[in-house]
């Protein structure tokens, strides 16, 4: 019952040409045919659903016309606004994008590389599970071009392509907006990782509170996975009687959990406590009061990584300069100022 | 300075044994070698990098261990959620989940669609954009194993394996619950498409009426496009003098946009409407009050994709009956009882 898919010789002969002149029709390469030859030809492997065979054509080193991204998270609105951008940089340049998601595993990044890099896709963008250059080593050994996204490596690989945006900064700007607000006693929620973005958010947090002579308390910086729960639990362990203000530093699952953990204690922000999160969900406009957040740059990150990798892709040694995108911050109603 | 990949023929070197050898190692096949070889080929393997060519072993018929899932929109959770689930049921497999977004294009989905299979993936569950059928004959006349998720086809297509949910009964529940709570009359956002799930949920939205005695107004029938602004538009159109209560049957960007309309027409839920909600988006239970919702089986549709899919990919000419999941009604806080 397994039918054979159509070949070029099929096509060749519903066209009444040559199999030749419909490689020709189908290879990139500048070649003339007659306008009503190459016109026959299309609609002949339109009607059978011909598909040239990239795999036999690959191994003559032509290009697929794939593209893949390889992200840490999924449910991520952070990394599918980038994924979008991608998309439509490079649709534009005719290429098909593939998404492949890590879940933040080294191994199952191991594995995505490995059959990537099998299949012969033209090129790829990481944001390396854990900030781990294993992976990344496979790529280069392979000469797949490709550019590192959001999280930086350090040290261990040689020199690569890079579009990030300031951690730095959106821990300060966040910081900074509270002590401007008045407050003095401020907490930083985050997540325990290796990766070195949010320990940036965490160091310009402290840069902030040095800025403004004010010591940093260790009790106020709490750590957890990246859960919903953990959320709740850091929003139960939160000293109300010290903070008057907070920064959510952390991903969107665990953002929820914080304000519903705040609801359960009956909080309310800004009341009870004023609160700048570090990105933007959906949702951020929603609740209410609305919330003060810091924007992160997805729009220009996704359209700055996808144009170096089709410059890469056209150019293997092509090197661009590392692109690293400011913050923004966007008003909201979760901040109250403080007497005083 | 662009370095070769290291071949076969490295890894033998370094192994100090036969291509041969080496390459029954890589082959899925049931070949007896010396633990202590393996072990020493696969050490040599890992050290320079070494990757089969996926392709070259394709051309011979082996499986390259990649699904690939294509739908329709990247940010919307419904989506993603049931990749989450795919994605965790392809690993155990040892299959690699490739993500493409056609946008509702169907232009697009013909583009991802060839490009794929002249990638040889092994198989693929596709959301058809636009619900047309076009692009699965593509996958059919190449034998390429598939699944058809949440989106059917109607008529034209050979006989198919379909995993969906029951959009009649969403519409009907929802409806219901707004019935019961002694509402009569009662709006339906929806949007403007040729797929017939939202066709469906309409029907069932005036089989609801129906049986409670009640004639459908067309007038409280709003639909529009899928964004956010179109949601403030239906919002700002809504005849609340007339109508007490809604069912929000569409994507969350419009519903979150009809709830921004709401807010700027200062209309409070459940106190001046009543809303129920198809689908459940993140912040549901964020904003305030708690939507009530009607929830979609988002991981029995992933896992029943998955495991179908896994095996059509071993067993072609495999045929599993329809899968069509019940919805559930989902508590909230967002419909009031009407006084009665």
């Amino acid at each position: 019952m397994t039918k054979k898919a159509p070949t070029i010789k099929d096509v060749a002969r519903k066209s009444g040409t040559s199999t030749a002149t419909v490689s020709y029709v189908f290879s990139e390469k500048d070649r003339y045919i007659r306008p009503e030859l190459r016109e026959r030809v299309l609609q002949a492997a339109e009607e059978l659903g011909y598909v040239k065979n990239a795999v036999a054509s690959s191994l003559k080193g032509n290009p697929r016309g794939i593209l893949a991204v390889i992200i840490p998270q999924f449910s991520n609105n952070f990394f599918t606004d980038i994924c979008a951008e991608i998309e439509s940089v490079a649709q534009k340049a005719g290429f098909v994008v593939i998404i492949c998601n890590t879940d933040d595993s080294v191994e199952q990044e191991e594995k995505i590389v490995k059959r990537l890099v099998s299949q012969k896709i033209d090129g790829c963008i990481i944001c390396p599970a854990l900030s781990t250059s294993k992976n990344i080593k496979t790529l280069d050994i392979h000469n797949i071009p490709y550019v590192v996204l959001e999280r930086d490596l350090e040290g261990e690989t040689p020199d690569f392509d890079f579009v990030g945006h300031d951690n730095f900064q959106s821990g300060y700007l966040a910081t900074k907006t509270l002590l401007d607000a008045g407050h003095r006693n401020i907490a930083f929620l985050g997540w325990t990782t290796p990766i070195a973005n949010l320990r940036d958010r965490l160091s310009g947090y402290k840069a902030a509170l040095d800025e403004a002579g004010i010591a940093v308390n260790d009790d106020w910086i709490l750590l957890d996975n990246l859960s919903e729960d953990a959320g709740k639990r850091m929003a139960a362990r939160l000293p109300v009687d010290k903070v008057t203000a907070m920064v959510l530093a952390h991903h969107y699952y665990m953002a929820k959990g914080t304000l519903l953990g705040l609801q359960k204690r009956a909080l309310r922000y800004p009341e009870d406590l004023s609160i700048v999160l570090i990105g933007t969900p959906e949702w951020r406009d929603l609740v209410h009061p609305s919330l003060t957040c810091i924007k992160r740059p997805e729009k220009e990150m996704g359209r700055a990584a996808a144009s170096v990798l089709l410059k890469k892709v056209k150019k293997p040694l092509y090197r661009e300069k590392r692109h690293v995108f400011p913050v923004e911050f966007m008003t909201g109603l979760s901040v109250r100022d403080m007497p005083g």
